[in-house]
């Protein structure tokens, strides 16, 4: 039998595949590396820098790669990434979730040990406990005001006046300004993404311009998703943008046109443990617990179950979902009920799944299995908690 | 002031609280001691055994509370659970997901260990496959026969002819039957329960008869789930009894009618770390990472979100649900809609999160918080993955 250039370049992974306990994580090092390099450069073109959000990989080596580079400034969503983070060498980190006091001995722990840290309030009442507490440490950290460029979530509108108050009760600790616009999650097209980007990036910058003007220097306008940091059409007046899931991409991103299926890194291998013939389904033992709750692709235009079943070489197979799932099963179907080729996924097989929301599932598992054309295998730690 | 009782008695634990890093899971220990007696002793009057499924606590100090003993027969959904609890002297374990042969070598290690392990199969190609791993691996470890007693999941139904062809492919390793009435968590109230815990007991022993009596012995007959250990009228030929989620119990459980919201064991600190006013929501740092994004409540009678809110104490605030949640934000609102009181959650204060589903949050943790009335606060760990 002659072998395809596609089989013989699919083969040593998919080898690899058979000594890996299921349900696993993997990750295709070729796919993040084009991720990454992708918006490294199409923010280069904007001539705005990058501070990429670790909340979604956890773990030093896909950093590295958002970076380009050794080391590099970041974003982190809970205090336990910051300290690994700061453990293995980066040294300017944002800790972008609402700072209360007594978290501060933490983040100061880490400036004492040289980490440039930086924390974000959107209330007087946060911003005078960060105060007091950053004093009582003895560490000047600066605090960002958040932003709310969407209403979704938290932050301080630019046209309140209490933004003036929030910057007034910071005094020399007011670091800038920042904004996370997480309603580009529901925008219905790529259209709408773009306009979501210049509300973002609008709001930002008018509440840097006003806190300007009253004598408060602004230094950082951060703004960041990535949706918006994809499909934003300028960069103006933005000192940095913050994204994350962009690295690995999922069914969410391309259901919003933010990437295409085949650009996802992300995947969970799971075995083949049972068929129900009558039913039409494959039994896995990639359930919830690996492919996390998330349902992301629910809402969206189409439902992608728990998440788009592919052969062992990370392929779709054609109208295949992980269509409902327990704790340690996956049920797997066709989208349109139709019968399943059985013969074709024998028991103890494997399959892949391509997740909904990569920072869920990835949040499952302590470990990536990284598959790269030209490279070895490798296992890349990663870590949870807080 | 005076205090109340009520508040000299919680007063020990929310001081405790004070001191732990949100978010955190905690667990109350009575209300678990409450849950695991209540089962052992329903069970114990049916003079049924009771093997409980450790894949909701993945720790022994709750194991040995369920089972009130320092060891005896679990049910695991991973082989690395059987592993943990074989590490601490569990000495008799099911593993009870389809077993597929690259699985065995584990299991034997196990079982050359002095475990006495068992697995199940639903097909006579992966009882083959099964014998043929134990025979290589030289450890005779039997397999209980999956079967379908509600069509939700796995396994063969009791009137089907290939029960008989997996059972003679398995021979003397055949193990008994177990089935698992999964769509019991869709029962509308607890008649209906009672009937799936019928049809569930009905299902299984009928194979064990059918099967008996064309000469295999099918010693275990194992049933089981929270709801219909619950409501089980009759376990007439049933040998043992799994459930897990009990121990704790959730908001699905409550939703169910299996317990009152009171009992719920298991909650999520969180601190209050923002306020978005013209909404009426509280911002918090307990976000889907801590809650999971099980969302088991939505299609109950009532829909409690991503959880009840608490206050620190463990008492439900009128109303109060976690709304909407990001991967490490919280939105609380209540449930109406209405006005908040602010100034009862000042920037720092702590509130506690009911689950929806008790294993699915308690999985986002590494370890439990313990209160108790009688005793020191204390941790206990919890491990997760494969």
């Amino acid at each position: 039998m002659i072998e395809t250039a596609d089989a013989l370049r699919t083969r040593p992974a998919t080898d690899a595949l058979q000594h890996i306990e299921t349900p696993a994580l993997l990750l295709d090092g070729d796919k993040l590396e084009r991720n990454c390099r992708a918006m490294r450069e199409r923010l280069g073109r904007h001539s705005v820098a990058i501070r990429p959000h670790v909340k979604t990989a956890k773990c030093v080596e896909v950093a590295q790669c958002a970076l380009g580079a050794p080391d590099g400034p970041l974003t982190v969503s809970t205090l336990r990434e910051a300290e690994y983070f700061a453990d293995h060498g980066f040294k300017d980190i944002l800790y972008a979730v609402g700072m209360v006091p007594h978290k501060m001995p933490r983040v100061a722990a880490l400036a004492k040990r040289g980490v440039a840290m930086s924390v974000i309030v959107d209330s007087v009442e946060a911003a005078r406990a960060h105060v007091a507490a950053a004093s009582k440490e003895g560490v000047p950290i600066p605090a960002l005001i958040e932003i709310d460029s969407d209403g979704h979530r938290a932050g301080i509108r630019p046209d309140e006046p209490r933004l003036f108050d929030v910057a007034q009760a910071l005094g020399p600790l007011l670091g800038g300004v920042m904004t996370h616009a997480g309603a580009s999650y529901n925008c219905a097209n790529t259209e709408e993404i773009a306009a979501m980007a210049t509300q973002e990036r609008e709001a930002a910058v008018l509440a840097a311009r006003v806190l300007r003007q009253r004598g408060h220097p602004a230094v950082a306008v951060s703004v960041g998703s990535t949706p918006t940091a994809t499909f934003g059409r300028s960069f103006d007046g933005v000192t940095e943008v913050r994204a994350g899931v962009y690295v690995f991409q999922d069914l969410v991103m391309a259901g919003l046109g933010v990437c295409g299926v085949g650009d996802i890194a992300l995947s969970v291998l799971a075995t083949v443990i049972g068929h129900q013939r009558e039913k039409n389904w494959l039994i896995t033992d990639g359930g919830w617990m690996a492919l996390s709750r998330d349902r992301g692709t629910a809402r969206q235009k189409v439902d992608q179950g728990y998440g788009i079943v592919c052969d062992a070489a990370g392929k779709p197979i054609d109208g295949l979902v992980v269509s409902d799932a327990n704790q340690e099963h996956g049920i797997v179907s066709r989208r349109d009920g139709g019968a399943l080729d059985f013969a074709r996924f024998p028991i103890g097989s494997r399959v892949r799944v391509l997740p909904n929301h990569a920072c869920a599932t990835a949040a499952q598992f302590p470990e990536y299995h990284v598959l790269r054309e030209s490279l070895a295998p490798a296992v890349w730690e990663r870590f949870s908690g807080w």
